[in-house]
């Protein structure tokens, strides 16, 4: 089992969420899956681009110009990373990011757990904690676009395919 | 037939159309159609609030607090409008708006042409000018969620669904 310390051990509401902004959000971790492990979840955590470069590598995506994906940060409505840490030395491990109106529709994008630390309940926090964070800020229409392989990771997190027959489309240039 | 004056009479690249961000993008109209009737694009436009609701009504949306729409305005990375202009009134018939990382994606929403304006080609128009813009600026992954009855007018456009097997989302409260 994982979980969030502080985001599931909090009574009451959401409300202080944003009060948490700039903290790390410990995850509880199983000893027999994680060992000394320790990890935490972010908002706020500085991203050095090149360790999110090879966060992206390690899964196997196409490289992007680090000044495009800069920019695309900054405009993200929402950056999530989640840490490990050992001693004093830290290492991102997942990522995810969401646009947004802030009002009305967030859409998440690069959802990312090292292999390392798949398959441990890790993607799963994420999410949630994106969900959390954008739920927190009023924003209901929370939506994405998912790969194939991974269309029943979101399935099993409460998200639905053409819900009421509202279809995802991309444009191509024809 | 209904095109942009601006847009499409134009030589040469999309290089300059960001200098044409605070003008008025006449469009060419039939006047077998569309009479006397003068049409412009813009992206820069004030919107009155009162008049997007109205605009909203007239094609059956359901209302949403004035304030969450401005936010989602001043959030949006792209607000397109489209003008009747009569004498010195000025009336919106087109409205649609796009969030964005300002790098790699963009997303549409509130694609809207009043029903007396229907069937004439301007949301194609709109569309178009949408994407045009978007993609002078660099970003290549432009997106929607479209309502049933509206897929194949996108896919008109160039949309596609579920390109090599990836589905859109949305994430509902369990
Ligand atoms: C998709 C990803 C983020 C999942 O993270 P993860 O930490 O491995 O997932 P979790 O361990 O939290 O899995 C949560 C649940 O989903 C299931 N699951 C995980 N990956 C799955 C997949 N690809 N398909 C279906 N179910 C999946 C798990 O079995 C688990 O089920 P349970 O709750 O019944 O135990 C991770 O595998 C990843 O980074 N993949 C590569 C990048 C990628 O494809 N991202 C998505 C792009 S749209
Ligand atoms: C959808 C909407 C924006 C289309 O605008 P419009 O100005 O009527 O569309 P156009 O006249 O430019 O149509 C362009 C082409 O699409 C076709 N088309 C228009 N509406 C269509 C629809 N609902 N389904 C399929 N094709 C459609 C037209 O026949 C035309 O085809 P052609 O190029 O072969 O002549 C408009 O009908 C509208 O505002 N609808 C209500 C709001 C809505 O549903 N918005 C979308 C939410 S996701």
């Amino acid at each position: 089992m994982v979980w969030l310390q502080k985001l599931f051990t909090k009574t009451g509401s959401d409300d202080n969420l944003e009060a948490n902004n700039y903290e790390r959000d410990w995850v509880s971790l199983d000893p027999e899956k994680f060992g000394n492990t320790k990890i935490y979840f972010s908002t706020h955590e500085q991203i050095d681009l090149y360790e999110l470069e090879e966060l992206c590598d390690s899964v196997g995506w196409a490289r992007r110009p680090l000044r495009k994906v800069r920019k695309a940060l900054e405009h993200s409505y929402l950056v999530v990373s989640a840490w490990e840490v050992k001693g004093t030395k830290k290492t991102m491990i997942g990522f995810a990011r969401a646009t947004s109106d802030h009002a009305f529709n967030a859409t998440i994008w690069d959802v990312v757990i090292h292999p390392r630390f798949q398959n441990k309940g890790l993607g799963k926090v994420l999410m949630k904690y994106m969900i959390r964070k954008l739920r927190s800020d009023d924003i209901s229409n929370v939506t994405l676009f998912a790969d194939p392989q991974v269309v029943d990771f979101y399935r099993r997190l409460g998200f639905i395919l053409d819900p009421e027959g509202i279809k995802g489309m991309f444009w191509y240039p024809d």
